[in-house]
């Protein structure tokens, strides 16, 4: 089944290390834990009219003679909207959550495009407005989030909607959205495709067409992005609003280190539903990858629910994304295939109840320990333990217990009472390493 | 939609103390964690012809018109097996697992009954052979991980299917199955409606009806129940290899403490898949609850695969079943509803910057921490702490910060470089309480 990808359980130790850094961050910034039910009503799921969704209908077996009346949930953003809606009255606002879920997209699965996938998702949601430091709020989040990962450096590039649709009004464009999607293709297609696209596609004069290009290619790490733009002789008041508030964005976190945060004006994301800030991010030397983390700000979330209107703002981590790429290619590893840090050999069948003591010992000190299940020569049971990772075994024994340290091969003696072992063995960790560390052997 | 249940965030709280107890013990006992995708082949699930199970299909939108290939699971079980079946060679055995999840039945919602719900599910399987020590290590996971959670005592009611298999061959049965699964609604039913369902149902002679009732009338913490069996005459070896597992398992366990672990005979679970020990768990003072928690062995978890058998050994909570009760009860309650510790007074815009500063210190301390997003009076601000159960409010101040206990109104003097919370506040806790002890106004 292409498109559903597993994970072996070495490969399913580096997902949980992912998802607990994303939660450790989450819960420090105030953001609660959500999970909503994977199946939507259809009619909720393609209120939006996005009909390339590709969505998969969820029904009874036996009622296939009836039309569908569920489907899976296609990201995390739609249910958001509806378990806002409906308890509104039970919710205190802003609301800031996180939901790390899977989706489901019947797409045609191909490299990094999966059918089930699971996002990461953080979003602060407020009753009637939102301040505009909910959008600096997350820069500084997103940027914790992802280099709280263990992979590359990761930078927040920022934009806002509102440049683009200023300078397309104050050019007299009718369809800025059509050349904010050009425009957002720019990093796959290149300037000359995008240039084509704008002048033989949308006819756009040329002169038009070179200024937005130039106001694509700026990007700066501090304000001056503001007299860059204002150097293309192109006013209006809404691309004013745009770089105020792209302005107090960058300011508010001009604490985090010189080059964490970007302007980056030919961010512009697709999606018609973001009405200001836009992010995305950039995995240092690995920008091909697309960006593994984007969002933005929205008028309301819910606009056909009636009520004041819920703002918010919010990324997504595509997890599943990062994952494939990184564990296929062998660079995300993890030391250990279980969580199993001690392993307790089994002299005999007679000493079974003296190494269950044992291993009760050890997990009562927080050290995962089992047993070996058969008393076979101890051979067997260090070769199992070295298949699996686990760095140490146990001999139980009436002359006095010891653990070998199975990487060094250094055994010894010790007390049930109080032994532990090094504290970084306890858990499995995970390491991230460039492309060209990898060893020939281990290539994906 | 009834039967597809959602939790409030201070909700989700509870449930997440409860999956986050279950990871920790399952990880001590080296239980690996397992994600499998949501979605199987129709022809896989279907292929044990249980056809009771109400699945639900799914098919892409578009491909309407043709009949579904796929599923979403009902069990864990299932894409287990199939998991396994899979990735033999990839696997160390005995493959000790966890797997926590969501699962899928299209049942007529009712009390305690949804649609989909969480399962946590954990499974020893062998190549070939599995040793009965496994037996014994799952009532020991069993009783640790049902006793770490905040809900009153657990015991766990051990029987083994090998003895009603024997039973019912020694008194010439041919349908020991049915007889079983009488037994089995003892509980719900009581003695003499089963009496009638073995004597007016299946047509047994009233003295071997009251031999089935005697037996399932045996109940022990020792070893003791062997002679009780034996006193009622019947004599079969498959009901002597049964009596010898269940002995096996009760002595392997009784460094519990004393009533943890039961023999009783009257468990015997109604799946035809278990083949020797059977587990359930009953809630102190919730017995009307039924098991939260059940399983057994097995022989092969893939008889269809080929190869050499992969015996087993697995129980499974059911996670949502019982935050359902407790949650709507009232008795399941979270001490606040967010993560966050420190709520950050917000005097003025101008000290917006300072205050992301004291939010800051305070998270690279391990301490969650948010802003209040608007500088309204700070009556306003403590509201709102105090209606998410945000226990201190952090007022920042040129003439020097102060922190507010907002449960008891203390205020004192405080240093960003230093102060920490009591580490009781740091996380949200959880806490149980009977029935008769849930104030009135908030029963659910």
């Amino acid at each position: 089944m292409s498109g559903f990808p597993e994970w072996l359980p070495e490969e399913r130790l580096v997902e949980l290390h992912f998802l607990d850094r994303i939660r450790s961050i989450a819960e420090l910034h105030g953001f609660a834990s959500l999970a909503t039910r994977a199946v939507e009503p259809l009619t909720w799921l393609v209120r939006g009219g996005d009909t390339d969704k590709e969505l998969y209908a969820v029904s009874r077996l036996q009622d296939q003679q009836r039309a569908p009346e569920l489907g899976l949930h296609f990201d995390l953003t739609v249910p958001l909207a509806r378990y806002v809606a409906e308890r509104r009255g039970h919710l205190v606002f802003p609301f800031k959550r996180y939901q790390v879920q899977p989706v489901w997209r019947g797409e045609r699965p191909q490299e990094g495009r999966y059918r089930e996938f699971v996002q990461a998702d953080f979003d602060v949601v407020g009753d009637g407005s939102l301040p505009l430091q909910a959008d600096a709020d997350m820069v500084l989040l997103t940027f914790e989030v992802m280099n709280a990962l263990p992979l590359p450096a990761t930078r927040v590039l920022v934009s806002n909607r509102k440049v683009h649709l200023g300078f397309a009004r104050a050019l007299g464009l009718q369809d800025a959205g059509a050349v904010v999607r050009l425009l957002d293709k720019l990093d796959k297609i290149g300037a000359d495709a995008v240039r084509e696209g704008l002048v033989g596609g949308l006819g756009l004069p040329a002169d038009d067409a070179d200024l937005w290009l130039r106001l694509a290619a700026i990007r700066r790490g501090d304000l001056s992005f503001v007299d860059e733009v204002r150097a293309l002789g192109v006013k209006d008041e809404l691309l004013d609003e745009g770089l105020d508030e792209l302005s107090f964005v960058l300011d508010a976190t001009r604490h985090l280190p010189a080059g964490a945060v970007l302007a980056d004006l030919h961010i512009a994301r697709g999606l018609d539903y973001y009405t200001g800030t836009v992010y995305e991010t950039a995995l240092e030397g690995n920008e091909d990858l697309g960006s593994p983390c984007s969002g933005g700000r929205y008028d309301n979330l819910a606009a056909d629910i009636g009520g004041a209107p819920l703002p918010g703002v919010g990324v997504s981590i595509g997890v599943t994304r990062m994952l494939g790429r990184f564990l296929s290619s062998k660079q995300l590893t993890a030391s250990r295939k279980t969580p199993t840090c001690v392993l307790v050999a089994l002299p005999s069948d007679e000493q079974r109840a003296e190494c269950v003591g044992v291993a009760q010992a050890l997990r009562a000190r927080g050290v995962p320990a089992e047993v070996f299940p058969e008393p076979v020569p101890f051979g067997r049971q260090i070769r199992s333990a070295d298949r699996r990772g686990i760095p140490y075994v146990w001999f139980p024994s009436p002359a006095g217990h010891s653990v070998r340290d199975i990487r060094s091969g250094s055994q010894v003696p010790v007390s049930v009472a109080d032994w532990m072992p090094d504290p970084a063995d306890l858990a499995p960790s995970v390491k991230y390493r460039p492309l060209d560390q990898v060893p020939a052997w281990q290539e994906g």
